[in-house]
């Protein structure tokens, strides 16, 4: 007998009928001996309906208010979810996050799990009840409601699974797995049957949207393995735990590409102590999240300094470097958007060499030019023109033979 | 500057175009220095979807999270107001129940109010802001959440402004104020300028659906000044407040009636101790309501009692009181549909004789039977034939001159 926690996703439980299909698997741990905790998403759509509802009043509707509004699509869930159990004769409970407690800053609409109270939940299990969670919501020092942001339910299940010490965290979702590239983009992809959490962060954080990237940083600190895989099939997914000695055997795990940046180069950098600061610092207090930077050697007392933004912020972004280049008298600020970044990702390239030759290689075979490199112990990125992504990503997957176990 | 407490019912907060009609009058009472508290229903239908949609799942939903489900419903309309305010450059705060918090019993689906903390919501009035409470939902000892029934939130809205000591609860509604009789049967009603709690009481429980009763008796045991009044016109509604000399002077504040109950006659009952309770316990512990009971004189030590339930408990009845009567050995039970209770409300009649007299001759005079007769110190009741009903109400009203001050 074992304590698990269960993750459905949005389009898991996106109707009744869906809601009832995840209930009997529910109800199938249940009876196979296991105390189960789940934790349900809005149904597939929901939240995104609440915030058009929401600025239909307003474009930016108050972030507290909008907190209480979203947090209704994962209760109506979870209650419906147990509705459904009590009907086909289990005993559940519903547990809000104020219910639990899911204890959170007060960062609406992107608050961070601080505490997990674990007595109710324990309480209900101990009566033999299923405990249905609603994920993405939690309540701050106040009492105030809370949302933890997109793809939060995740966070929720691992911050749970993590203070029940429960022996696993499957998250239930509509792929069958991590690949080891986006299957859509090459068919040869091959689903992963284990991946570290350092891997699965880079991975996360590369575009592939398979788990949110706080909830594989909670896993990792609190040692919980995570299982994904799909709602609608019983075949194993893949598990995210702590490196293995098997791991390390494997020199690139995965291949994982990023269309949402775009690159701002400027011209002409007095090249200075303190200039960088000068540059970034406007973006930071704009909330704008610079993502890879590379400085050119510096000729004459000028050098050249190009960085990557989300493309959704590179407006602004443009508007403030362009003030900013203004006053420390670099000629130029140039914004691009048709760039991609792809990357390969391994904990085996921390003990071997020649990984990012093979990668360089590779590209320059198919004749594509690398904008920018930036490297880490377990990855390499690479910036290249957008429409070589697709052609990068299959020829590295063959490269290093991820089709093959 | 008064503290005062507004209630919005589900057809003045229907959609967002309404939700900012009403955001626009609390900013006007905020304005003019009042702290104001807004107590808001979930919009018209909301709840009834909601409870269809779980008995898509299961015609008897489990209550504790139907509760869940339906709080949703006061939860978004909370929201989605502060939002507005917001928008508008007010500052404003939602509540829900366990924010507040609305202490109630655990009797899901139909709880009641224990205690209404007021620190929370006196600290968000202190702030300068509109306080915005989610009517119809409360929080048990353990924190469940209930729901307080069918028009809750006048309870919520009269148990705050108790809570609050505040100076006057306005129920704002979709009718003007509460009417001599209703002004759909018979045109010549006038809306009343004050009534009595003991007569809204009488008025509401025989079926003038303008307050929710238990708010009544929240208001009359705590003395909370009501004013029933529509959302969409300026003009003043009606003060329901403490009975005064005023009053009295009135002989009959109005004519109710209700189609909504059943008769039943179980004949040649033997006449002795303890039979009443045979008859009525098993009623009782199947939570069917009996309203009146007549017991005819006995003869040869056998008696027909008669007594009324809600229409839609006739059923159930009749097949609870058929084995009763076996058991007892009275000889028939006869059920009733076509009937209706047609009563006489006013504080007056505590002190002016022959209102029953005038009440039985007008009636008579229209050639309408009357089959049961029940009293109070302020109402008279007769069950009359149902295809009687709008005669008898227009005779009574005019008997009685209501429509003059």
């Amino acid at each position: 007998m074992a304590l698990i926690v269960q993750k459905y996703g949005g389009s898991s439980v996106a109707d009744l009928q869906k809601i009832r299909y995840v209930a009997e698997k529910v109800a199938k741990a249940h009876d196979q001996g296991h105390k189960v905790v789940v934790v349900l998403s809005a149904r597939k759509g929901r939240t995104d309906s609440l915030i058009s509802l929401a600025k239909e009043i307003t474009p930016i509707p108050d972030p507290r208010e909008l907190d209480v509004l979203l947090a209704t699509g994962e209760q109506e869930n979870v209650a419906l979810f147990c509705i459904t159990l009590k009907a086909m004769g289990y005993d559940a409970c519903s547990l809000l996050g104020f219910q639990v407690a899911v204890q959170t800053s007060d960062l609406y609409g992107k608050a961070s799990i601080l505490k997990v109270d674990t007595q109710r939940i324990l309480d209900e299990l101990d009566k033999g009840r299923i405990v249905a969670v609603a994920g993405f919501q939690g309540v701050d020092e106040q009492g105030n409601i809370t949302t933890l942001g997109r793809g939060g339910s995740d966070t929720t299940a691992v911050a749970v699974a993590a203070a029940l010490n429960a022996h696993l965290c499957e998250i239930y979702t509509d792929v069958d797995g991590v690949y080891t590239t986006d299957p859509n983009v090459y068919p040869k992809a091959r689903k992963l049957k284990r991946i570290s959490y350092e891997e699965m962060l880079e991975m996360a954080s590369l575009g592939a949207k398979v788990l949110e990237i706080r909830s594989v940083e909670f896993a990792m600190k609190y040692n919980v393995p995570i299982h994904v895989r799909s709602t609608f099939t019983e075949e194993e997914g893949t598990m995210v735990t702590q490196e293995t000695k098997d791991m390390e055997k494997v020199l690139v795990s995965g291949v994982a590409f990023s269309k949402n940046e775009a690159r701002v180069t400027v011209k002409r950098v007095p090249d200075r102590p303190g200039i960088a600061f000068r540059l970034f610092r406007p973006l930071l207090t704009q909330g704008i999240v610079v993502d890879m930077i590379v400085q050119n050697t510096s000729e004459d007392g000028f050098t050249d300094l190009t960085f990557t933004v989300p493309k959704p912020d590179l407006l602004r972004t443009m508007n403030v470097i362009n003030e900013v280049a203004k006053e420390i008298g670099a000629t130029k600020v140039i914004g691009d958007e048709n760039i991609a970044k792809v990357s390969i990702v391994g904990v085996g390239m921390k003990t071997h060499a020649g990984v990012a030759a093979k990668m360089f290689e590779t590209l320059a075979k198919e004749g594509i030019n690398i904008m920018m490199i930036s490297t880490s112990e377990i990855k390499i990125s690479c910036v290249i023109e957008e429409k070589y992504t697709e052609l990068a990503v299959r020829a590295l997957h063959d490269a290093f033979e991820l089709d093959k176990v």
